[in-house]
């Protein structure tokens, strides 16, 4: 059995034991999450959470792009979420490459001209976690959002280490 | 407790049983998921997905944004990937705005001019997922990913439902 159809059945098991149908559409614990991507971070075990407790925004890196502002502003003011978290993780794939590099390797590879691509990888993990937390905190539509936490999630251990919370502002830029 | 007490108190349960460490970063079912931020879709439980096996990515909505579009890129050129879902689901919040309105509140709540915001809210569910989909395979650097499915997921019964796989060219602009 192939990835799609062991999906398909396995959805099917989920659907006959759902008993989830009358969960509200405004996160229980008025949490949002920004998190990478990556298959080892599994946010809602990680943290504990259940569904219908959290929105959860991922992407490659976990990174507080003007996507994930999009999705915040939605959260908080269409939603009513009052937390956000950032977490990022040991390992991950942004700390192994630059944007020129890939550039140059998906111009190469495809044919088609890269140059315009930003892929936003970086060499610092705390330091990137830090850049988020600004993002949000110097955007004027998330400023009543005050309880905004960073984390690296150690991909070895399963523990997650909150980062300190003060820093100069900083931009993805 | 608080959730920030209750979080960080289930990730020491979940650090103290974890044994997932030797985990490679190269998701195992070689599968990208781009799914909406609801909290009441858990893509993990409804797909069947263990820790390890498939990128996540989310957020308002399911849309292949441009920030997912960098995700899959690297996803598929650096981590592997060969098969991609998109995952909208019924009941979604993105439904029940249009851009201009939320423009407006925003403008008027925080007294910032919201003018240049896009939220990319759309009116028809299928519609909007044949537009993912369109985002995917109109992509010169995923050309080479051919296995692209889209569902809506029905927050009522747990189903996912496959929505048609051919539709005409689209984009979310």
């Amino acid at each position: 059995m192939g990835t799609y159809e062991e999906n398909l059945e396995a959805n099917r098991k989920y659907a006959e034991q759902f008993h989830l149908g009358e969960v509200p559409a405004p996160p229980a614990k008025k949490l949002a999450v920004v998190a990478c991507m990556d298959a080892r971070l599994t946010v809602e075990e990680v943290l504990g959470l259940k569904s219908g407790d959290a929105h959860i925004i991922r992407n490659a890196g976990g990174l507080v792009t003007e996507d994930a502002l999009r999705s915040l502003i939605i959260s908080t003011h269409l939603l009513g979420t009052r937390t956000f978290y950032v977490i990022q993780h040991t390992d991950c794939g942004m700390l192994s490459f630059t944007d020129a590099h890939l550039r140059e390797r998906l111009t190469k590879e495809t044919g088609y001209d890269a140059a315009h691509l930003q892929f936003h990888a970086f060499p610092k993990l705390e330091e990137s976690v830090h850049r988020q937390l600004a993002m949000i905190r110097n955007n004027p539509f998330l400023a009543h959002v005050t309880d905004v936490h960073g984390f690296i999630f150690d991909v070895r251990t399963g523990k997650l280490r909150e980062v300190e919370r003060e820093w100069k502002s900083a931009s993805n830029g």
